[in-house]
């Protein structure tokens, strides 16, 4: 199963009845650069090089004024993506982040994202497979066990519950050790020991372990991650993903990503380049 | 003339396809579902007190499991607000903005934004009207003063044009100074004139001087500026204007807001509060 | 009174004892290079041209790995600046803040910040005087006026204490409306009178009216404040202030700021560049 | 090897000269006191409730100025955590992070942080053993594997050098295939080399292995990171973790962090908590 990127919510602009202005644009462009121009209040447009959304961001990139690239924000979905790259991901901090989780989520039939220049090669390919399944039984393993080990520790507790009227028990149990109605803040809970057992086993489990994550940004945080990580001195599956971003951010918003350019390495992979970004 | 508040922008959202759910709710609201879902990936909805949108953001507000509300987002256009307004505004550091310069636009005919309290008493409004034409005479005073200096100090830099060759000047001319091709990077412009006597002129504008400000957020963000402006403790004006952005917030994306109430205090006044938030 | 930027804050650095490394700088500037190389694990330094400090830092800077110039800090205290400047100076949030509020502070004898080109011209500052000294007596007459309204009206509130025992009235007393202990919640409160008047008056407050300000930021984010601020493009002010910071920046961790050098412009003020900084 | 949290920066400060001011504590805490007084220009000290810095800042607390809080800040050097730890800890984003790059240092002698629960049961320690053996075996031969697969593919590269005058080589060589001074761009590096393969191989290597970070924050992110971690609902790992970063706070800054108490629950855990914190 290979990665995937869906852009699943972008920016929708109505421009206010009061403004004498309107764009040959939508969406988070036309407020870009709607933005702008409440700036300057600008809104008439003597200059027939800015007169256009396109020519109007193309002067925002070229004197820098970044900001205005803040309002608008595109939100992806990846799946089919390693817990390497998550963890590098999530150390962009203006990005809004919703990662599956490990602690919540079993894992017993945890796909494996395997990077192609070992899965282009049978005997590496077979080492990363026989490896990561070792991993993958010795987790089903120790869940189990700890499990078992949890709830053993939970019958030991001195929280028990007890019916304290005749009838039937349902609302009339309070805890035998703290008096409180039942379950009391004590209690050991069927979700925490699940949990437990789950972030104790984890710990086996490899990089490569898929996970999904939804993350939101605007745009100037994801000309940021694309100028860091579309190049060629980041980890080949972030900057796959990097450029894959880039592609339907210039579908969804040609004018604010048209100055990156896509080429490729001489290995044959892709990197994003733009004359007005800096890896920093 | 009063303070506006235009909602502007707000999320659009389409689920992937190949993710079998769906809710009753549009926008960033079903956003911040899909995205509290995929760290559970619980995608089956077995509980009815959380099957439905409303349901289930009202039990994330209820578990405090906020960063899901991160993902959808909505921009105000602020008109007929102070400066006092946008200092204590712009403190809150997860919004962006964008706001008229004073360094720019000249403010001749600059409105004022009128406290209420001032407004309703005759004497003191009289007071506060003669205050602030005084100043907005001073800063068109000093304004002339200063693009007469600023043009004075221009004229006697040693960076000037001189034409190099025969013929029509266009395109032959160089800077007598530094010898580079005219306008020399040195050359004083017309916009950094204008710019500079702006900038010092506005020393004397007061803090009621009218600015305008799109500002963009998420929800988390807006849900923050609320519980943190509309209470009894922020300024007036904030805080009237935080009580309008929650009602529109409100119509936009009721699920994620229904749990504000606005009152009003002895003196009439709106603040609003929520079992959920704290003012700090 | 003119701008004052002091020093009163910045990191204190000892390295672990079990780490078997050491260099030649102190502060901030040793655990920058600590944190760089905690992300190789490379205590050795095979490589004189980073064997210093100084020239491990010129390397950092060099390939842009400048989050490891997130850990030193440095606090400075601004006086005699102009809410101007404030208002342009906190739109950079990777800064905290802490500043004099006009909420809370009364600004009867408040200073004024005169921009330096109105100052050094006898017609223009007499205007600027003139201007800033009215807007300041019409800020004392509306303050009064305000005390006044406002004690008229807390004087009219229904909330008010009664003493249902005999005896002295301390402690005894609840309040005639909601009988809660008095002061009851919706008691009028002096504090509350007066920045209530207060923040209605300052309206007519100039932009030059004096603050101070508490700021505190890492390495990183005075590096991208001087870049953004200490260049031909920005406000005399702020430019100015970056400039004094940059002075002190490069007394305290001069190997994380040597790059950036000082140069005077044609009309005599001062700018600062780097060749690792982008206006951006 | 057990986990290791080392302070090893904290904020040094020095009140201005001019300010007629002092107190009875230093560094940070004095700070966050200064900073405070500076809003309101209260360096009198007419309360004795808080005329010590410690009744100053539980007062600061107790009306929530939080904001004073981020002036100083703190750094620990985290030693024997895992990478399930720092993939939650890094999702704080008011920190700043220097991390052991996987990238760049060779895992082949990597230590394993072994859960507790899993440690004390002699049947599952060996199988965590087992299986976090095999893992960094297999780590080791796909890295030998890769580190000869890139350096053949290195070999096959167009770009190599040739000298282009007779004589020693040095200083002399171009590439043959784009003829730019060797080497050129496109020459592959050793480094890079090794950080293919590195990258690559530590897909197998588990969340359990060894790494080590550097973390810098305010005292607010403390406050909020152990508000949010050191509660039963957090991973046992990053919540011991929580519990000894406080400890070590409320030595070297204990006006800040007093209002923190740690308690243990009935499982012989430890949490902290705070009447001043939600965690939320």
């Amino acid at each position: 199963m290979g990665p995937s990127v869906a852009l699943i919510a972008w920016t929708h602009f109505e421009a206010p009845e009061d403004v004498a202005w309107s764009t040959d644009a939508e969406g988070g462009q036309a407020l870009a650069e709607f933005a702008g121009r409440a700036c300057y209040q600008s809104w008439s447009k003597p200059n027939p090089a800015t007169a256009t959304n396109a020519g109007y961001l193309a002067h925002i990139l070229e004197v820098g004024h970044l900001s205005v690239l803040e309002h608008g924000s595109v939100t992806f979905y990846f799946t089919g993506v390693s817990r390497s790259f998550t963890h590098e991901l999530i150390r962009h901090r203006h990005f809004s982040y919703s990662q599956l989780s490990q602690r919540y989520v079993p894992e017993r039939d945890a796909a494996m994202v395997e990077p192609r220049v070992i899965a282009e090669d049978p005997e590496l390919h077979k080492k990363f497979v026989e490896a990561t399944e070792a991993s993958v039984r010795a987790y089903t393993e120790l869940l189990e066990g700890l499990e078992q080990k949890v709830a053993a520790q939970a019958a030991n507790s001195p929280h028990k519950p007890y019916s304290y009227l005749p009838g039937p028990a349902e609302g009339r149990e309070r805890c035998r050790e703290c008096e409180q109605v039942w379950p009391c803040p004590q209690a050991p809970t069927k979700t925490a020991m699940k949990k437990a057992a789950r972030q104790a086993a984890r710990a086996v489990l490899p990089n490569a372990t898929e996970t999904r994550i939804v993350v939101t940004g605007n745009y100037r945080a994801w000309r940021h991650f694309i100028g860091m990580r579309a190049t060629e001195h980041a980890d080949v599956e972030i900057r796959e993903l990097a450029v894959e971003c880039l592609r339907q951010l210039q579908r969804v918003a040609p004018n604010v990503f048209t100055d990156f350019v896509v080429t490729r390495l001489p290995d044959g992979s892709e990197v994003a380049t733009s004359p007005h970004t800096e890896e920093s």
